[in-house]
């Protein structure tokens, strides 16, 4: 896509949908002031310098829409790098809708999902990676997610490829240049310092690769699945920690809504706790096909939840309840209710009869939901499982699936000019293997990209970004 | 309630709640500026120039919150006359959440609903009645609400009003004064003038009190109820008006959500078409109990289309049916659907039973719902009986309550004034009928207000206004 391509300006409501105090209605484009100021009566904005507020009138087919303040980004000091306006109107749906139409009729094309972002990008305002973040930054609902979303708009991990990057284009270029004078054999490229290059970029990427985890974890949440046999103490154990911790999501407006698990968020980490009457009478119903919806629902889950009543739950129900629910890549985590009536010896014998039933240990927790004993030292073991004893202000943490892909690409690449390196290869296929790490490189910073790629990365923006 | 109770600053977010591209946060006060200071890193905000922006990082507990463009407008050339900072931030609820609690961490007070616009009031920027027209802006859903509230917040009715009310308040020193000489007998206000004056203002007055029967249809839409026996086409009906005119109220999201009539918009008025399964049935089941609420719900109705079969009903069935719906202040409209197969003279029989039976013309639209006939004239009927001639271009129509309700009082003393005045009665009296005709025409204004009043009309603005 070619700069000049986007000599049209585009406009779309910023704010969100719905009646509000203010509305921000954002213009983009060579022509962004001038269609701006065919339907604003107050100063010339054709006059008026970048980072400046103008107070006036919308005027349109002679009646007054509304009376506004303008901002004035004049190319190249802007979002976009192109001139920008916006239009702070009263939050009127109705008039928002008016403005818009008055600037469409003056010029303006609306705006798609994430087109002035994209824009910024194509003019170099920043990378890919970092156009990327902008947009896990407007989701963020956690403290985590929007320290590793800020940080990755503002470089992030990339900054670091891109130096490493920078070196093997000086190396591929050197190898291109061998190729060229063909049958002489001559090496410009130093094997040696080549080969502890890609070594380099190796140890970079296969940490990154390792961190996507956690940054995995961070960005869409770990799911838990609560399951145990009923009156264990489950609906009060889920209320226990959703009071405790709740809070902190519920604060934000429509974060929760439309989603049947409850989300919570436990040092910045988001759980996503399910919790269906499936499950919740797995072992009554759990030969029934209606269970079967449940399982799938649950297919992603990472961790399990067993909660059982310490008193009444003979050893054997709950083995038999683990043996149904287990699943690989499943942490399942005991968690022995009422255990303030307890005897102590109930679950010494438990934890003996899985160890000897299975070879290993399952954490068991020992709480009350009901007075709220020992939740903390459970909701610390459940970050501990989540973020594998990582943390957010670690510099490596890739988030983006799209970038993790693009990394093991580059991993397997720069894998393979090892290996042609080690076997001594002609220089056309270590060529061709450097270019192939290069490409999936270029790619998470938008070196590289394809309409395609545009297009399915920024249309999952909102309008107005 | 004095200025320098506000010594506070406050803060809110200004724009819908919600993700969205953009979110804006408000601060007003004294320390408005010195306040964003505290957590803006970038250019130092107390040392540039009103009406300027400024780009630059949220930094809050040592971690970057967010990349933000902050507005600055200074005392006095700002919405409150206030110092008013508007920070512009990413639209995640998370960390506009965040902001804001950074912002009230620093010194700022969360503001109430429509405290800015009441500080813009106190402050002198707009007198009351315009305060209360920023609300009715924003609420605007049609294009007649914008134009009057556009027209009231731009000044209105009330600058004529001002003008007469001051020449009022001479007369009513000059009398005062008449009072103090007690018992010499002097007559400083001549009466034949005040006369004259008082004249003047309930001819005003009584302007405005006649246009608010179109302001209130105006701001609350005219409750329109339709009625019709099974199968004499009333969903057909319904729907030809809803595909014709809807667009233009459910091209704005959220208008509709929640409200169990329908709204339709015709020539920017606002119709509530009210279809409830009871009045659909309600020939047949009229003397149900279920009947009885589905009446009190349309107990404030304005208008009833009822609507029957032009070929298949029995002019007895039509009359018996308005018979049991009529009642005082409601307009029936009859409909006479499926007119293009009809006979001419069945319709012809129907007029002169109903003007023979009582002695008035009821209006009757031939139409065909299906075939979208005569849709047009209905609706232009429909929009005269609304508007009741009136056009939204008059400078004169009342849309509050509270103002209706305050011109009246002012009528009333008025009145009283003038009987005194002819009665030749003692100063002490016409003066006070002065001072209550003084005090209620202040209270529109809000020259004369109290804490009750504001807060009772501030409260119902949204927070961040």
């Amino acid at each position: 896509m070619l700069k000049n391509e986007f000599s049209d300006t585009i406009v779309a409501l910023s704010t969100p949908p719905g009646t509000g105090a203010i509305g921000v209605i954002r213009l983009s484009g060579t022509r962004a002031v001038e269609i701006a100021n065919t339907i604003f009566k107050g100063k010339n904005l054709l006059e008026q310098a970048s980072h400046t507020l103008h107070f006036g009138k919308i005027v349109y087919h002679n009646q007054i829409l509304d009376e506004v303040v303008v901002s004035l980004f004049l190319a190249p000091s802007s979002y976009t790098k192109e001139n920008v306006v916006e239009i702070s109107c009263h939050g009127s749906p109705y008039i928002l809708q008016k403005i818009i139409e008055a600037l469409l009729d003056s010029g303006a094309r609306g705006a798609k999902p994430g087109e002035f972002t994209m824009r910024a990008f194509l003019n170099g305002r920043f990378d890919l990676s970092q156009a990327e973040a902008v947009a896990d930054l407007i989701a963020a609902e956690t403290e985590t997610q929007q320290l590793l979303a800020i940080k990755q708009m503002r470089g992030g991990f990339t900054n670091d490829l891109k130096m490493l990057r920078e070196k093997l284009i000086h190396f591929a270029s050197l190898i291109e240049l061998e190729l060229d004078f063909g049958e002489e054999d001559v090496e410009f490229a130093n094997r040696e310092e080549l080969k502890a290059l890609i070594m380099e970029l190796q140890k970079n990427i296969s940490v990154l690769l390792v961190s996507f985890k956690f940054g995995n974890v961070v960005k869409n949440g770990i799911t838990t699945v609560l399951a145990g046999r009923p009156n264990a103490g489950k609906s009060t154990l889920l209320n226990a920690l959703l009071n405790e911790e709740r809070a902190i999501v519920s604060e934000i407006a429509g974060t929760t809504r439309d989603v049947i698990e409850e989300k919570i968020v436990i040092n910045g980490l988001m759980f996503r706790l399910i919790d269906t009457a499936g499950i919740r009478e797995a072992t009554d119903v759990i030969e029934k096909i209606g269970v079967q919806k449940t399982y799938e629902q649950i297919a992603n889950a990472s961790i399990l939840l067993y909660i059982f009543d310490a008193n009444e739950s003979s050893e054997l129900a709950v083995i038999e309840d683990i043996e149904k629910l287990k699943r690989e890549n499943l942490e399942i985590i005991l968690v022995a209710n009422k255990a303030d009536l307890c005897h102590e010896h109930q679950l010494g014998m438990l934890n003996y009869s899985i160890t000897e039933l299975y070879g290993y240990d399952l954490p068991i927790f020992e709480i009350s939901a009901l007075n709220k004993q020992n939740l903390e030292s459970l909701k610390e073991y459940l970050v501990a499982v989540a973020s594998d004893g990582r943390t957010s202000s670690e510099q490596t943490i890739v988030t983006n699936i799209r970038h993790y892909e693009s990394l093991q690409n580059t991993y397997h690449a720069l894998k393979q000019a090892l290996d042609s390196l080690r076997q001594n290869n002609t220089g056309d296929l270590l060529a061709q293997d450097i270019r192939h790490a290069l490409h999936a490189l270029g790619e998470i910073t938008g070196e590289i990209t394809t309409d395609d790629l545009l297009d399915n990365i920024f249309s999952k923006f909102c309008i107005g970004k």
